[in-house]
């Protein structure tokens, strides 16, 4: 099979590394070169035949403005910790534990109106005159408070070191280097500067084809402790895009009046897993829709120069949400982000209203990975085969590395290994032609955030597993490379109209009782779970993992548990006694061994007299199914990504949507393997996802058979018969 | 030692075991003799010098009244399973997966009125016009529901099948036996019949000195399901004490109109785990004060006549809880219970209010135990050694044994052992003389059920282990044993006078979130996490188990989190991250092995920065300790009963009240053995409650200490130097 020998791929260099750049554009076949945080573009590639990226900081590495305008720097809502009142006094130190060097709380604006002392044990707002601020102590101190009560401060910060600046400056041991601050674009002297500056950037750097966006206005939330170490992060975090011109606008907007609370949200800032009340949720629309205004007028100045605007998913992308409303307005003319594994990959490359898509591939060339314990060709197989599955169903137009690219240069073997994958994703580009694969139905996660954060659930930082949420994220990063169309449904989606679920075969609820994944409240709404059931009974396939509609009501904890056929035990029951704990075999578990791993699990999960349980451990039901009215669901308590539990959710799901028997359709006996099939080219391929030779069972469209020996890591492929 | 050679014990004894019954009384030193159900008191010890307990069944055994008086046959308030509506129609058949030789739909009383149908997806009740009851298919028949809404039937049932009968039936295949019937000796009919029955029976058994009621007038719920076994138990239970009679006095007296759902509460009937409402409190209340009058009509018979008046406390006991307000007034002379551990004895022998109490020990002579796979001696042995441990601290007066004494002949060595037995209870009754035991300080244990459910917390079934309970009863057990005065507190308790905490050194809060013996919304009161704080920041200890203090609040999952230092991660705060993890070498872990058994355990717990971690499962915190003010507090996952976890209970208790410098004080350094010290006599005892031989050092009440042997199961008796 021949394949275009060079393109979709982008390279990183530096000023020194001008004739190695050289080498690695032809050996990979790259056709772009980019610079990146802590390295410089050298003239040389102006006139080479590759486009030239250019990193574009929007926010920061202009610390001669932000110290010239300390007003505008950049600022994040944060909260103190919980302090007990022992006294008739009650000091509350607001730094505590809060890296100085990084956050100085902002006492330019009127802290009596922008800060928020909470009484936590009633809920009640302390009114303003009980409390001042001792601007050298950086104490609250709270007269007279209720005895025994437990206080919080919520209270405004300037980000005095940008936090991902400051993460490179650690992670790659930087001394010497300035912090770099972090100012606010959206306010009024920053934005007529940085909109001024920025044409005047394009002025002086014509050789840039693509300016990439590093990013826009707003950093996700990401605070650091007095040890430097990591304190709090949430990537689809809101804190750090507020400041009081800002939000005066917001109250204008909606019309009431501001609180702290409202980011705060009890100590969580409303962290993405929490159901997201409404005046966050206005919050949230308002600031998409005025960031993607601003940044229209940022890409318009690229455009108006013949340049490309290419946006970073990440660090400052907060209101940005390529899922959002006010996205395909911008009028961007790429995204690029980091590929962590197969949903991040989805993350990306299910963007619509730009161009193409960039996958940014692991690892990223730093010291933390190319030394001489670390193992780069190993991170970058994972990432690759991994991504790979993801990349067949939904392929990122281009590829790309970042980093130091003279690391990279002393592991040969690295190198070698990358140009076979940029070899391969031409071929598998060629192969799919931009055309849709073959999608047997359409699945659909049903959560408090729906589309706008498809692919995006589960997830604290980017594609960092946590105890728990690995058990979920399992269930998304199996989909990413499935052969099914993938639909994230919002509560709110189903109250305008229920016929969202018509448009799936199979409805997925994923997460933990009371977050927004698994939905919270959104249970208690009788419209809702009326929707739900009526689309099950009518013949939906219905899979809910974890604790799926749980919100303890009118003696049930889940409230689809006649759905489910289980409900969890949470003490109220127990005199209750529980009958069905026999395991059944069942077509979910054909292709598996007898020892699953549900992860985290679930524990007291029971089932009602007519499920069928599936797999119990000791009397905690694991896996289940039962029949409701024509459709039928299936109870999974979690599932770790893994090929063999990816087969589990592959059957459960044909299962569900009652096409049990239409399973043998471009389909591996061996669970290692995949088919995808591409009908616009007539091409069908098996892709191996293990490091080590696989045998299978190939079933093609048809249901015709034949036997396959498919190397490691290796992607065959077919021209349909 | 010398001691009595006999009394203090019962035993069973029947027609056809005349010979054999003398012979272990000489053997036993018995001085009482019994019936039981199935078994009938022969003349023979109508002049023996024994007393003569004779069973006395106030609600059964009677089959023509009940059958001529079904009105006032015992009712049950049962809830259907919820279904679905799927139509416009909806069926509930209400008699569903329930036995209907147990159980009949009560149609006598207007069902419009006593019966409800919710609709469970709302919380509404259904008007009763919108539905009807086919007595024929025993289905409500619901018109025009909201489609897939859930609906509940709660209705009223005659228990033609006495429970406990029912079970006694099943356990020894009688057969050709008549199912009793229960009927309500609270209506007007059978009361009157029945105390003048009592006054006929009085006349005709002059031989009886001991009337022992077995028991009075409501049976702790507990249903059968299709299949003969158990459906629903909860020993504590007032499901089963209803009547549209009883429940009309109990309108007038609290000036509203009685709910099912008072009864029902979800579908979880008012379980002892729940959290009681305001309503099901007032109907408590209610029924013990009418119990108890009612009841004291009995005793009062009964004393007239000479002869004593003694209640077996399970089967028929509701509403005569000898920890409620009313149980004193009824002039009893003893109660008599089941002892299945420690726990159950000191339920037992703590009771005040009476002439003495009698614990009836395991075995019971029944054919479950007594065959050829059984291993009675086993089960004796295990039963004693570990009610020991209580009688110590608390003992009851008396023991004794029930069932088919011939069952018991069979196994010699059993008889055998049992005689040690006898012997050794009298010997430890005689030093203990009545007197109160040395207590080191007071421990209190706080619920929303406080002096009521004394001994009686976390039981579903009496004496039996449930997966959710096991790791929280541990507690109460290592305490039944332990040289410490133990309260039981409600939070109501505390709101009425907070001093109460005062008289404690330690304050333990354990269970499951939002369940009756963590507390549940109990934590939102302001007045009570500022009482418990006050009270450990002034000193006191604390000591959480499970999910103490639990309630999503304001940021918080665990209200006292600031007394603890450890909170429990619901997916809220997953984007702040814990650094705490290390164990720390502690006090309380000093006499233990490595490996801990925290049985169920508790996942996702995290510490605070300046909580002290001693122990941790991964990233779950199992074990950790903390200071607030003066006062410290522990937090334990769980703790299962066991000698080993008993002691390390006793140390968190010591070191939370501050008192670790004083624990070597009648004091064993190997956790296998116990010492109790008794001022009165100046007698202590050192208790291996092992069944092998151990080595220790005992430390007495000065700090001396002296290298000790014990064999196995001994009890060795030292005079105070
Ligand atoms: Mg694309
Ligand atoms: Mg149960
Ligand atoms: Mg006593």
């Amino acid at each position: 099979m021949k394949a275009m020998k060079n393109g979709r791929v982008t390279i990183p260099t530096d000023l020194d590394m001008i004739e190695e750049t050289k080498e690695i554009i032809d050996q990979w076949g790259a056709d772009a070169v980019r610079d990146c945080d802590g390295t410089e573009m050298p003239d040389q590639f102006k006139n080479y035949p590759v486009k030239v990226y250019s990193n574009y900081y929007t926010t920061r590495k202009d610390n001669n403005w932000a110290n010239k305008n300390p007003d505008e720097v950049q600022q994040v809502y944060l909260m103190t910790d919980f302090y007990t009142a022992m006294d008739d006094q009650l000091k509350i130190p607001i730094m505590k534990d809060l890296y100085k060097e990084q956050l100085k709380p902002n006492t330019i604006n009127d802290i009596k109106r922008w800060w928020e002392v909470i009484n936590r044990t009633t809920g009640e707002v302390v009114p303003v005159e009980a409390w001042d601020y001792n601007k050298k102590s950086q104490e609250i101190i709270l007269r007279n408070p209720k005895k025994y009560h437990s206080y919080t401060v919520s209270f405004l910060a300037f980000i005095i070191w940008d936090p991902v600046h400051m993460y490179n400056y650690i992670t790659n041991d930087w001394e010497d280097v300035e912090h770099q601050m972090t100012y606010d674009v959206r306010q009024p002297k920053t934005k007529a500067y940085t909109l001024k500056k920025l044409k005047k950037w394009m002025v002086e750097n014509p050789e840039t084809d693509v300016v990439r966006f590093t990013t826009f206005f707003h950093q996700f939330t990401l605070i650091f402790n007095e040890q430097r170490k990591e304190k709090f992060v949430d990537w689809f975090g809101y804190s750090a895009s507020v400041s009081p011109y800002i939000l005066k606008q917001f109250e204008k907007e909606v019309g009431y009046k501001f609180r702290p609370e409202y980011i705060i949200d009890q100590g969580y800032h409303n962290s993405t897993f929490r159901v997201p009340s409404k005046e966050f949720r206005d919050f949230q629309d308002f600031q998409q829709r005025e960031v993607a205004k601003l940044v229209k007028k940022f890409v318009d100045i690229c455009h108006e120069n013949n340049k490309e605007a290419m946006m970073f998913l990440g660090d400052h992308w907060i209101g940005t949400e390529p899922y959002g409303k006010y996205f395909k307005d911008i009028g961007l003319d790429a995204v690029v982000g980091s590929v962590g594994n197969g949903t991040t990959l989805r993350l990306i490359s299910d963007i619509s209203g730009v161009k193409y898509t960039e996958g940014r591939f692991l690892p990223y060339f730093f010291p933390d990975v190319f030394n001489k314990k670390g193992n780069p060709i190993k991170e970058a197989k994972e990432n690759w085969v991994t991504a790979r599955r993801a990349i067949l169903r939904s392929p990122v137009d281009r590829i790309g590395y970042g980093g130091y690219l003279k690391l990279a240069l002393e592991f040969p073997e690295f190198v070698d290994y990358i140009e076979s994958v940029c070899n391969e994703f031409r071929i598998l580009s060629e192969n799919i032609d931009g055309k849709k694969p073959y999608s047997h139905f359409t699945v659909g996660i049903l959560n408090a955030w729906g589309k706008l954060r498809s692919w995006g659930t589960h997830m604290v930082a980017h594609a960092i597993n946590y105890k728990q949420t690995y058990s979920y994220n399992g269930i998304l990063e199996s989909l990413s490379g499935m052969p099914f169309d993938v639909k994230f449904i919002s509560f709110d989606d189903i109250s305008e109209n229920s016929d969202i679920l018509k448009d799936c075969s199979v409805i997925i609820n994923v997460g933990d009782a009371y977050t927004a994944f698994s939905g919270g409240k959104n249970w208690l709404n009788p419209l809702i779970t009326s929707a739900v059931r009526e689309y099950v009974a009518e013949g939906g396939g219905f899979i809910g993992v974890g604790e799926p509609t749980a919100y303890q009501n009118q003696g049930r904890y889940f409230n689809l548990a006649d759905v489910l056929g289980v409900d969890k035990e949470i003490g109220f029951s127990l005199s209750s006694n529980k009958y069905n704990w026999s395991e059944n075999e069942h077509f979910i578990l054909k292709d598996n061994s007898s020892e699953l791993d549900f992860g985290e699990g679930k524990k007291n999960i029971y089932a009602d007299l007519e499920t069928k349980v599936l797999k119990t451990s000791g009397k905690d039901v694991q896996l289940a199914v039962n029949e409701f009215g024509k459709g039928k669901s299936v109870y999974i308590s979690g599932l770790p990504y893994s090929l063999e539990n990816s087969r589990i959710l592959y059957r459960a799901i044909f299962w569900a949507a009652g096409k049990d028997n239409e399973i043998k359709k471009w389909y591996s006996k061996n669970y290692n393997l995949e088919v995808n099939y591409y009908p616009a080219s007539n091409k069908y391929c098996v892709v191996n996802n293990t490091y080590v030779k696989q045998e299978t069972i190939i079933y093609d469209g048809t249901g015709k058979s034949f036997d396959l020996i498919v190397e490691p890591n290796d992607i065959l492929w077919f021209d349909e018969e």
